[in-house]
């Protein structure tokens, strides 16, 4: 099939690109000997697991669909990292039954303990992660916390559960462009989740893991000292957001969305698209960055860049391109039922609002290759 | 099943809420004897559509996968009301061939033109209004530009097409709080889209029906002359921006997500919930109103409104729930585990983050009574 041929909107995944960001981030982190474990919750396909990261391949999730979605496609490692509740533990047991490795986190004493009651009732050691707040963003005991996370370590441990060790993310960093200001977090993570490892292990705790974790800290962090994995999500398909705090380049993005042309307001120099926030999504990471790209930067129907035209406002299925305020750009002009391709803020958003990756490559531009599934839910 | 054994993050849709919204806009309509042609992109639901509204009504739909499920279910008479692009017109015409009179919308000759062709060479007469503008927002014609309205009329009708009248959507009204505001905005959607009308009419044209339509200018209209029917969508299940413009109550919300506390930041006052932005959507549609109601209102368990409680921040997995800035108010005290629901911003957009609808009523606040289907994609 013809990208022409294809209904619009849809999702367009450039396979090409995603084998060169993977190979980037592996490359990265080969001389530091860390694990990385990727996380799985931007791409939310089984077929992209098995066929592009491969399905041997230690993962991260945020959901427990995802895990079983994993583990049914051939994954034996996961970890759900998004703080657990009693009530979910059943179904990571189920997991576990069936032959997945499937490991958690948590950050109180309270949810130390219910993991330890579930772990002694069903003789099932299960491990778990004490969650690390290194930057104040979200969740996690702040290292500085110490007497805490030992008690919490205790509850594992003593209770009849597994202190698998330290997990932080830096949700922080996606908020301070450049290469500099990104290693500077990188440490900063670093050295609050090692601290926090030191602390259990002075207190006779065991802490085999130590896992930091996000794009920008992933591929700019200079020294991993003390960390044993990483685990990074975006990466994989990378976005506007990365690109706009220099984490990759335009031409790295490898996902968009196809659409086409459905009217026009030439005297504003609106072009009008099938694709408004249904298809994008609402997510508006770039408006906080020195270059805000709309509801996305616009591509021709093969993919190459428009630099001055984006996606300036959205309802739920109309999108309006515009030149770039400022930019000076020529309104485009293209008749009804031409393509374009989208390249959204935020790949795990905008591939939230489709079911399927139509299967491009940079190589044969005009082709969709294959199809990949995809699904949403918990 | 209860509400408090639901996995969570779940979407509560109550039923009862939902009637109350419908009777409301059909009670609000019926003086003025126009049809009511109810909007069914909130829902994508088939259930919905059969159980709530009534399989025999003449809907509008946003996307083709929606006309196809509704006319599945029964729909009979459909507008497709985004612009139309000649690719999709095969879809159009499968609809047209199994039963189901599907009229679709343009705004230029050149699409007029394309309908025209596919009508000639189907042998299918299809019908198609003419887009107005009325407020700037969007797409269609400003009904100042009467001789482009005159050709878009005579390229479909000489061309052998059926001109079917004509349609707008004042999504201006989104923006302006009140009242009286509201009804102004109805006025001059009413106005614009008459005086389009008369436009066609003058030149001989037939105008059979004059659409109006967006929820609130169809719940404020004082006059409808002219027009024959309204259109309108979110008043089904409302959100917190149509309680913020004063067209419902916060009580009238039949839309919610169920969540879970994961943990606290209690120095800070948070709760973190497991309902981010993967579950709220990104829509921050009352960020631009008075009340600025973060990533959703939270409610407790049995949907009453914690007024000064809302989801500040969201990540793809996690909410953080605090006090409203100013508010004064003590933070909530709830364990993990513990259940809350959080009304939407924006109901379409919250809605499309899931697959299904739990079904409960405001009668019984603690159980869950069923389920209904939903889709997405297009």
């Amino acid at each position: 099939m013809s990208i022409a041929e294809s209904a619009t909107p849809a999702l367009l995944l450039d396979v090409s690109k995603v084998a060169h960001n993977l190979a980037r981030l592996r490359a990265r982190l080969a001389p530091f000997g860390v694990t990385l474990r990727p996380h799985m919750k931007t791409a939310k396909s089984a077929d992209v697991f098995v066929h592009l990261v491969g399905a041997g391949t230690p993962i991260t999730v945020s959901t427990l669909k995802e895990a079983e979605v994993y583990a049914a496609a051939g994954a034996k490692d996961v970890t759900y990292a998004v703080g657990i509740t009693p009530d979910k533990l059943d179904r990571v047991g189920a997991l576990r039954m069936a032959g997945c490795a499937v490991s958690v986190i948590l950050d109180s004493v309270a949810a130390a303990e219910a993991v330890a009651a579930w772990s002694r009732e069903r003789g099932d050691r299960l491990p778990a992660f004490i969650e690390i707040d290194v930057d104040g963003e979200r969740a996690g005991l702040q290292p500085e916390r110490a007497a805490e996370i030992v008690a919490v370590g205790r509850a594992l441990e003593d209770g009849g559960a597994e202190l698998r060790g330290v997990l932080t993310h830096s949700g922080g960093s996606y908020a301070v462009p450049g290469e500099a200001a990104i290693a500077a977090m990188a440490e900063t993570e670093r050295a609050a989740v090692v601290a926090a490892a030191g602390t259990l292990r002075a207190a006779g705790l065991p802490c085999p893991v130590v896992s930091v974790g996000s794009t920008p800290t992933a591929l700019f962090a200079r020294d991993l000292t003390g960390v044993t994995e990483v685990r990074a999500g975006v990466f994989m398909f990378q976005d506007l957001v990365m690109a706009g705090l220099g984490v990759c380049a335009v031409e790295d993005i490898a996902l968009s969305v196809l659409a086409s042309v459905i009217g026009h307001q030439r005297d504003k120099g609106w072009t009008l698209i099938d694709a408004g926030w249904m298809a994008m999504s609402r997510d508006r990471g770039t408006a906080a960055l020195p270059v805000d790209q709309g509801y996305g930067l616009v591509c021709d129907a093969a993919g190459t860049p428009f630099p001055d035209h984006i996606v300036i406002k959205a309802s739920q299925e109309h999108g309006v391109i515009a030149p770039r305020p400022g930019s000076g750009a020529a309104p485009l002009d293209l008749p009804v039922g031409a393509r374009v391709r989208v390249l959204p803020n935020h790949a795990c958003a905008t591939a939230a609002q489709f079911g399927e990756y139509l299967l491009v490559d940079a190589e044969t531009p005009g082709e969709v290759t294959g199809t990949a599934s995809r699904f949403n839910g918990w």
